[in-house]
């Protein structure tokens, strides 16, 4: 693992501050091949979008993608002693081996899309503190988790795809996206991996309690990762602020990745200029969550699984992009004439 | 080529009624086995939709996308006569050209997806007659046309995507889909390749002069496929028509691709149901087609280039979904709670 350049949520802001940007040669660069191309022009639509923005942050204007990563993160939540998910939180630990042996959804969708995967596993013995009586963790605990994320980035990707796995965590990442955004804990807690309505009550409530037990959360969104975040999450935001470092894109997948990620964004905006939105999942409240971010979804198809499965899935459309931009005869080499 | 079993367009309807169905066996297995798999139940989506779909065409319950075929065909319009493209009509064979080169979006594409790729010009030195004057072919022609497209299908391939190249066809595909579904021609008339908005004034006035042109047309959908089609068109129908005879899926791609189609479904109601839509184009009538169909197009990302390739980029959400379908771990193989 890569030591963090970072040892205090402070000087992890300063190293959103100072991250870099796209190359505006390789921008330029992009935006000229494709008028070029044989097709008329804006003919594939966001796929041209998106090769431009990949050539920007890849510095070629005629890039290829070769080595996407996906990682996956789990945690446990001091938040499922209030009854918030449908499955024991066994099911992180089992899930995890189900990782490592290479039969989950997001296996699958990993190796479809040629991707090296990861699995990093954060404490599961030791849950974080429950949240709706004070912070789920300390501030050494949140950098522990924020440097294993950007240290489990391989800097020699090309790509990059988070995700994560974590009985209780869609009621973090509600709790999170509440004190971002503000509105009310119904605005953000949803069914999740399917509770009943009993269930999302509780879960409302526990948001609404995550944000009365943590009044620092809603002053500054690191501080709302260390009291709502869970390891996982933060170590989502760690890696996200990682790939930025090293310029390497990144897909985000659905509700508990955005949530994590915007957090980087509300401490520092433009800190997910690097990042597009893989898919827009199922869970009701990622859309708004997108919304916010600006971000459109490159995928609808009703996921809500997590792990990374959307934005894996979705590695396809950018390597679909990336292939048409790099690959097509240009009109004078195909000798087409040009309409 | 096979030898299409059939040589009137009589013929090619009693093809359509007599054409199999999906296997029952199969699609109870593929359902008992995705309420197994190591996720919540429904937390993949549409991706489980898609899986039992494909698992019952291909007649497995836990099927494999190993051999895909792409085929383009390629032909000329006389309706170009009336100034309806942005192109001239020379584009045609010069893109076939780059098709066979791998010059194109749809190679690139095709690749990508581990596609077998082929390309079926349709006498383009010999446009269809100007359809805005009477029948663009006669039934010896379009029957040809069906038969070229039955003949290109790989009966050895486990899902086809087919794509069309052919100035002009914006304005057929227009027409037909006028005849199928009446409204007035400005509903159906889009900007193609980029037409201007007296190109698009254009187009609308041939579509309506195609309409009044062809009586027969808008009584019986073959018959509107020959008077307004052209030979790509049928070319589609036909290859269509025949993956359903060989059991094979089939993605469909944009507004012609869909138009053609929709012939067969207008002819024979349920003569798409091995079909998807892969994604929906940019050209404007495309989703109010889908929606006559009842097709929710997998991808939506403002393409709109024809040649297949939408639905060739749809091919990696077909792949993805029976990856994870067919390789994901039972709850029992993985020892996870069901919760």
């Amino acid at each position: 693992m890569t030591d963090a350049p970072f040892s205090t949520l402070d000087a992890f802001r300063t190293v959103l501050e100072t991250a870099p940007g796209p190359d505006p040669v390789a921008l330029e660069g992009a935006r000229e091949r494709n008028t070029q191309l044989t097709k008329p022009p804006g003919a594939l639509g966001r796929l041209e979008d998106l090769a431009r923005w990949y050539a920007g942050w890849r510095g070629h204007a005629r890039p290829v993608v070769e080595r996407p990563q996906v990682i996956v993160f789990a945690g446990n939540h001091g938040v499922t002693a209030q009854g918030v998910s449908a499955f024991p939180a066994e099911v992180t630990v089992q899930m995890v081996a189900n990782f490592r042996a290479g039969g989950a959804a997001v296996n699958q969708l990993a190796k479809l899309a040629g991707a090296r995967m990861d699995v990093v596993a954060l404490a599961l013995d030791r849950a974080t503190a429950d949240f709706t009586q004070g912070p789920a963790m300390t501030e050494t605990d949140v950098v522990a988790a924020l440097a294993a994320g950007w240290g489990a980035v391989d800097p020699g990707a090309d790509l990059l795809v988070v995700g994560e796995m974590g009985i209780g965590n869609t009621t973090a990442a509600a709790a999170l996206a509440h004190a971002l955004y503000g509105g009310v804990p119904e605005d953000w807690a949803g069914r999740g991996t399917g509770v009943d309505d009993a269930g999302l009550a509780r879960k409302a409530w526990a948001v609404g309690a995550g944000i009365a037990a943590n009044p620092e959360a809603t002053e500054d969104p690191l501080e709302a990762l260390r009291c709502l975040g869970g390891r996982e999450l933060a170590a989502l935001a760690g890696a996200i602020a990682r790939a930025r470092a090293e310029k390497i894109p990144v897909i985000l997948d659905g509700f508990i990745c955005t949530a994590a990620a915007a957090a980087l964004e509300c401490a520092v905006p433009g800190a997910l200029d690097h990042a597009v939105a893989g898919h827009v999942s199922a869970e009701a409240a990622h859309g708004a969550l997108l919304d916010r971010l600006g971000k459109a979804p490159l995928l609808s198809l009703g996921m809500r699984l997590g792990e990374g499965s959307g934005a894996a899935l979705a590695i396809g459309i950018l390597k679909g992009a990336v292939a048409c931009h790099s690959g097509m005869a240009t009109f004078a080499e195909a000798g087409v004439a040009e309409g």
